[in-house]
């Protein structure tokens, strides 16, 4: 009953993906073996971390890429390309190799995420695909996970879902947002194709519309509650909140107990938040009511969650739209993450370019994360480190991405792990595809063992990625080579 | 050859909205005259204006929407809808009406973009989908119009160009975003995909990986070059602009030209961009090379541009992505539309709440455009009024949506023309799909017909949308109607 999923054309590329891959062709340097490092160089919304998200779609749709021959056709039309390079493509696969984080891990800037390693012509033509899947899903499991850290840490418990279809970026936005999400944190979307997709639990409550197609307030509330005795969430802000929303649930409340069923919940939608919510759980633990949900919703974000929770407000769950689908709030909008070749024909290679933040790190690298058992009670993440040999763990002595002048010392403490795995194996998945809520799982663990202090959604304390010495001095001689020749 | 559209499932909703309309259902309401307005509240971008678009994709969508055997038998899953609701669903067909603004269009905010009038709980399910499509590709085209007008607005001329896939909230987004940066004034987009479905204009230079790919930056550069001996364009920081990518790249434009060939352009993506392009047009300009265009990327938005050419930068194409395809900026990031109920049966509907800005107008609302023939030649846009009734014209006094305080008279020599048009009638759009070139010629005269006060970026003047009289009384009816109810 799941549809066949909607797969991203070839044609997601950008079109010097395939100018380039022609070139390549033309000058037979397309099978050359090519390495190139997916990351980001500042992580989203100001914050401590980011959650990796949109791996395992990504990995189905690398496992069937292919032109079909509508889009070979279509590409002829545009008088750029050569007949054997269009019966080239009509054979091409992906037939390279992947390591990369496990999706739901928490990442950090400056590291690999993951690394293609493919013929030059195969790891060209996917670049666009995989920033366009990763970048995005990335972004909003971050956001969601912030929303979904500040709810849960209320005194009094409280969760997030995801509604924000209406101002997702077209029908896919929607649905690629409501995983993602799911993902990050959030118990459930108001998305039903992406329940149907992804087997996300749905959630809803009613319009302001269904309230005005009826006489008045309270036959609207009764008439919901007789389709859905057991199910009934209401939204109280139709005509006004206290005065009338709230009076007419608490009828309906003890009108549906006397008939053996409880109401569910009751929803807020304008007006201030904390305040209403207080109130409200006041009105209804005193008429009995403890157990009726309070969910919110207007636009909120992991900044209004925090006020709410800060003034005492009650709120059970929190509706979040706007601001999760489209990754609103300062340092959000979009994750620049990048892809960038880092080795050809076993050749170290990197862009220089006049912004030396801009410029890349050479090298096939290995990415360790060293916990700290010392904290926290067991497994604390508290360094990561790039290398490029074989060697079992980091050497002692490290420096910082962007400023060789910040050098420091590993403590001797740390254990150290591989933090990625092989996930691609001559152009097949190593693992069959793991179900969200095991993704969702390996999310929350993550997130548990971040230091506090990185967890934190302003100012956090900037979790530490370093190179190893194998690497600074890598980047250091193939630039200085580059710069040789630049004269 | 173009392929089958990917058309959003009926399942492309919130949940409500099916839990609403079986509610209707059940109650046998469902059938009822339903009216509802699609709008929003304030302007993107902190701007004066924003270009409609999604409009035609949408009714495309409408025309053929239904619910397949595997998405009722996904929704009988959830447990919540009864085997007479899903077997009604089975032949759910959208069957209304609905009158718009001609996509392309100016418009502005609390007016009725989009009126549909249909049974209540046909025009209740597609809510969600008409929102996710008009209010994201109407951000976009606004974002598009802002770029493209101040890079036209250049003495040297100026065009812009799509390339965000990347960064774009997944593969649909990247694919909505292209079409509605066209809409708004783009010239062309990176995306294949868009150009297949869509018949975009496509454009694309090479990546820092394909001069990484080869021994030296001149020998990438002429291998790209020999393949692209007349659409090549170069792209210059790999190494360094001044000192590396500019003398290469004059050299290969030497060796094209002694072959009967013109480099077509280079391009900047990293540094100063105003400097760079100076100083590289008047190189290329002292060897002779004056129709080389520049093109130039990197995190560009319309305040970058403006930058750019007021310090008397020379960018022929300036590459847009992600502040195009996510509506980057200040009030950007996603646009508030909305879709409420104004008429039942006849009978006027309004939401109250709490906040009065977020109440709706009640009525079937016409929507008359101001000219005057006065100002900038012949016919600028000048005041849109919204009435009820039938007359040829509004009537002299007008007050504020938001304001009843604020009134004011119409001035006499406005030529008034109905703004809006019969889309849809008994669910069948009434013309066939407009032409995307069409489209994009009709947002470049509106933006023409705009007060050039109106389309200034930072701080414009405020267009007028005004009520007549007969809206405002209905309004005050209808509200203090509602208001005696509530008690």
């Amino acid at each position: 009953m799941i549809p066949a999923p909607v797969r991203p054309s070839a044609l997601l590329t950008d079109l010097y993906q395939l100018t380039m891959m022609q070139g390549y062709f033309a000058s037979g340097l397309h099978t050359q073996t090519a390495v190139f490092d997916l990351f980001f160089r500042k992580l989203p919304y100001q914050g401590g971390y980011a959650v990796w998200a949109g791996l395992e779609e990504m990995l189905d749709t690398l496992e069937t890429l292919h032109f079909t021959e509508d889009e070979l056709a279509y590409l002829d039309t545009l008088g750029l390309f050569r007949p054997d390079f269009l019966a080239a493509l009509r054979d091409w696969r992906f037939s390279g190799q992947i390591d990369a984080f496990a999706e739901g891990r928490v990442v950090f800037a400056h590291e690999p995420l993951l690394t293609v390693t493919a013929p030059l012509w195969e790891a060209q033509l996917i670049e666009t695909m995989l920033l366009n899947t990763l970048n995005f899903q990335t972004l909003v499991a971050t956001k969601a996970a912030r929303c979904a850290l500040v709810a849960a840490a209320s005194p009094f418990g409280g969760e997030v879902i995801e509604f924000g279809t209406r101002r997702a970026q077209g029908p896919d936005g929607a649905l690629s947002a409501a995983r993602a999400a799911f993902v990050g944190g959030a118990t459930g979307s108001s998305n039903v194709e992406a329940g149907q997709r992804f087997g996300l639990p749905l959630t809803g409550t009613h319009a302001h519309a269904w309230v005005e197609s009826f006489e008045d307030e309270l036959s609207a509330f009764r008439a919901y509650a007789r389709v859905y005795p057991d199910s009934t969430t209401l939204l109280l802000d139709t005509v006004d909140t206290l005065s009338s929303g709230l009076p007419n649930a608490l009828t309906v409340a003890r009108e549906l107990r006397a008939a053996g069923h409880e109401l569910r919940g009751v929803r807020l939608d304008s007006g201030d938040l904390a305040y209403l919510s207080r109130t409200i759980r006041a009105a209804l633990d005193g008429a009995g009511f403890g157990d009726v949900k309070i969910v919110a919703s207007n636009d909120l974000s992991e900044g209004v969650i925090a006020g709410i929770i800060a003034e005492g407000g009650r709120v059970d769950v929190y509706g979040v739209g706007t601001q999760l689908v489209t990754a609103g709030g300062p340092g959000g909008g979009a994750l620049g993450g990048v892809y960038k070749l880092t080795q050809l024909n076993g050749q170290p290679r990197m862009k220089l370019t006049g912004d030396p933040v801009k410029s890349s790190l050479p090298g096939v690298k290995r990415v360790w994360r060293g916990v700290d058992g010392t904290r926290d009670g067991d497994s604390t993440f508290a360094w990561d480190v790039l290398t490029l040999g074989d060697e079992p763990q980091p050497g002692q002595t490290v420096t910082d991405p962007t400023n060789p002048l910040r050098a420091a010392r590993l403590p001797a403490t740390l254990q150290w792990e591989d933090a990625r795995q092989p996930v691609m194996r001559a152009g097949k998945r190593t693992q069959p595809t793991a179900p969200l809520t095991n993704i969702q799982a390996r999310a929350r663990q993550e997130l548990a063992r971040l230091p506090a202090e990185t967890r934190r959604l302003l100012n956090p304390h900037v979790y530490r990625v370093s190179l190893g010495a194998d690497v600074s001095e890598l980047r250091d001689t193939v630039s200085a080579h580059l710069r040789g020749k630049a004269g």
